[in-house]
């Protein structure tokens, strides 16, 4: 059975978000998931993504940094009470920071890979420290400070 | 005669950005200008530039920081040599580090403004703090440290 994505775990009303929403036709459904004590994403821009010919604009990098954080944040959450993904209650997060340093231009045409380290876990908050490659090429760092979501940012 | 944004003056083949470049019919087409010492951009998020239904997911928040960094950080640059931006050199930024802290959930359906200061301009190095805002609410701050644009980025 092919292993779920963090995200594809999130219920129907917070599977719209552009970045890595399974529900978002226009988005970009980056899909997260543990290797170890690490998490990771990979995907590939499509060639709108661009900066300058031949490079990924800096937002998509950004981008899928905080939302690998934020689905890291809560499958790190629910590790840490040593439950699954489906049961409830659900933990959802959104981002309070994020940091990102760009090391080197991010080419087009190469699937990133995007590994997470989970580097706190306490309360509400959960910090994601976070590596985006280009193939073996570092390309970016970034952090994720991660809260669980207001109640009153839950619509339905 | 209409105000040209600072991304207008970008030469074609740097106007391909994601964020900002006005030959990206897929993009976001971001337009800043000078208001004062202050540099301002407004944009409208479309409807799949959600989180969770009624909000903005936080990396187009990311992305439009980002974007209005470096054109800001490129017309204060020209600006520091007492330029227009349509002289020669041209002066090309890209992104060194991008924070952003989210303060509060933007809100879908309301124009955001996005505000940069000046902080630095030191070398080839500019450093913008922006603030986001949705009508009157500060949704979020950010900085972006922009650098000129390495030779090596230049591909034709």
């Amino acid at each position: 059975m092919k292993e779920k994505a963090f995200q594809d775990y999130y219920p129907d009303d917070v599977s719209h978000c552009y970045g890595c929403g399974s529900l978002n036709q226009h988005g970009l459904q980056l899909k997260s998931f543990w290797d170890g004590d690490e998490t990771v994403a990979r995907i590939t821009p499509r060639d709108y993504h661009t900066a300058i010919p031949g490079f990924v604009y800096g937002g998509f990098v950004a981008s899928i940094i905080d939302c690998h954080g934020t689905g890291s944040a809560a499958a790190a959450a629910y590790r840490a009470e040593g439950r699954e993904m489906d049961t409830m209650p659900p933990l959802r997060f959104v981002t309070a920071s994020l940091n990102v340093k760009y090391l080197k231009p991010t080419p087009m045409g190469v699937e990133l890979e995007v590994r997470g380290e989970i580097v706190e876990v306490k309360g509400r908050k959960v910090v994601v420290s976070e590596k985006v490659f280009a193939g073996d090429v570092l390309v970016a760092t970034g952090e994720v400070v991660a809260v669980q979501m207001p109640e009153n940012m839950i619509t339905k």
